[in-house]
């Protein structure tokens, strides 16, 4: 994906040469992440919560954490030393999911580390979508903020104040490494 | 363990210094964000908070405004085209407040524009202190998580959890960019 | 400059919300640079170069060089602590000039702390153009590569190795900050 | 300057640990670049151009050549799609070298492809010493200029001037992306 991007560029560039002028440049690296970058990463944690949801009905437990594993090693920046994470529905003094085994735990429980986590992507999710209310990127990292619509198995709409951090890891690919999820405020 | 690498790292440097090799700097910038700066960041966030109510009970709303009007000024990054703001107590259709004049209503009240806001500062905070559960310095950006409490006049603590962004400005200053709080999930 | 280009990709997304998802942002900052960005500061360099040229021919030295100082506050990061300018034509011990004053007398002369500068913006060019090598973009910064050939008053064109590092300072304004020059290598 | 900082943070933070305040964080990643790893990065460049020399030496070219491609694979950014590469002594069409091929040509030459090319590596040199003129960290990347002195057998120093940026790949090392180095204007 990332060579494509490069000839996507380059053939940009061609285009721009045409117009002609001396300043062309014969070898252009962009690794500046893209609006389209980051909503296609978004919309993939939807998916992936959708696809663990799915498994698990399917397959079980063990197949939602396989899947999972896979998901959050993907997508998440636990290699980089820590995920700054706080899931929706966690509780002190275990709010903070700075652990790949914490992330793990919290959307598939099963770890008695995290006894009150029965497992926030085996609910039953149907459909994921993110509306957001800005996005802002500064070059290196891109940070969204905004609701993220969830439904469950019965149709009832779940919403949460989502606030999610991007980085583009040295194979292009967009990590996250914040993450801050908070049921709307009540009133 | 922070601790110890500076140490070691001015140990090392101590130690060059002493080898007197040719490969010393006579001129050296380092924009890169410290972990003091932060702390000492979101030090001075409480302290503005605690600061705004207290010239509120003195002096009333129009000086608390005043005062708060230079906090986002100063603390925030409205002037890069918006911060990504989501205060605690904020509802739909206004929960988010990527405009200064968002955060200014939410902070003192008063704007007919955002209706259900009271002035969150307003509420005679007398107490506020940050509880990290981590830092991550990114190189040209800073973000925290953890918890924050805040004491009342009549000594209720009320604890958030809270994701902070900063980035340093062409003055060197820390900015806020990203600021999601939210009351703690109540299980 | 920066607000058009914030309402050119507040278009841009009104057209990729015709194409219709619920994941459009309502505010979109981006700050990143473009490639566009990049060869626009480049001919900038350039046409200043001829600038500070055809004004000393006209108007003599001092007009000269009230015009690099203002160039020189534009376009490069003395503010920010230090460019590390290495220009075509110094030699030791003054080949590195990392203040602004060292950089004034390289281009117009006239300063006697650097006695060997006659100004190498007065050398009367009249044309200047970038031939790119490579061009990196790495989201925060754009560093670039190339030849750039300026032409004097008697049609002979001299050619260097150019390498510019450029960043977008808080206006949204690139600048240069390293600048390293350099006459081709004679074999 | 830059040591009297270290100290005064580190300073700063042992104070703050004796206050003990509830501001601690219990995890903490710094992933800025620090003066100490960029001056080791420096040496290491160096040593690996004598240690490439030696080898080549008492082992032959084929022995060079393959220490010089675990240089460049471990000290270069080539597999971020280019390295903007200006060695000192390569000549228009080659002057830049913007893949490994090109970079791994210059060092120890031998490659068809680049027939100019004879080995700068393979010139005998016994040592190599950095002189900064300057280093500007920038959080996520680090950029040196000055003077880098290299020792042939015969005792004769060359004297280059050399631009260096660095970025900390995921894994946490430093590595070159910019290169810039030139011979000093003979006046």
């Amino acid at each position: 994906m990332k060579k494509l991007q490069l000839l996507a560029t380059a053939a940009a560039l061609a285009t721009a040469a045409t117009a002609a002028t001396a300043a062309t440049a014969s070898t252009v690296v962009n690794q500046a992440i893209t609006e389209a970058e980051v909503l296609a990463a978004q919309r993939a944690w939807c998916q992936a919560l959708v696809d663990i949801s799915t498994i698990g009905e399917r397959n079980g437990q063990a197949a939602a954490k396989a899947l999972a594993e896979r998901v959050i090693d993907s997508a998440y920046g636990y290699q980089m030393g820590a995920v700054l994470f706080k899931p929706t529905l966690t509780v002190a003094p275990q709010t903070f999911r700075t652990t790949r085994a914490g992330a793990l735990a919290y959307f598939v429980g099963g770890d008695s580390a995290f006894p009150k986590d029965t497992g926030f992507a085996l609910k039953g999710w149907t459909k994921c979508e993110v509306d957001n209310a800005a996005v802002f990127i500064a070059g290196d990292s891109a940070t969204t903020m905004g609701k993220v619509n969830t439904t469950g198995k019965d149709g009832k709409v779940t919403t949460v104040d989502k606030t999610w951090k991007f980085v583009k890891d040295d194979a292009g690919k967009l990590r996250i490494v914040v993450h801050h999820s908070s049921l709307p405020f009540s009133g």
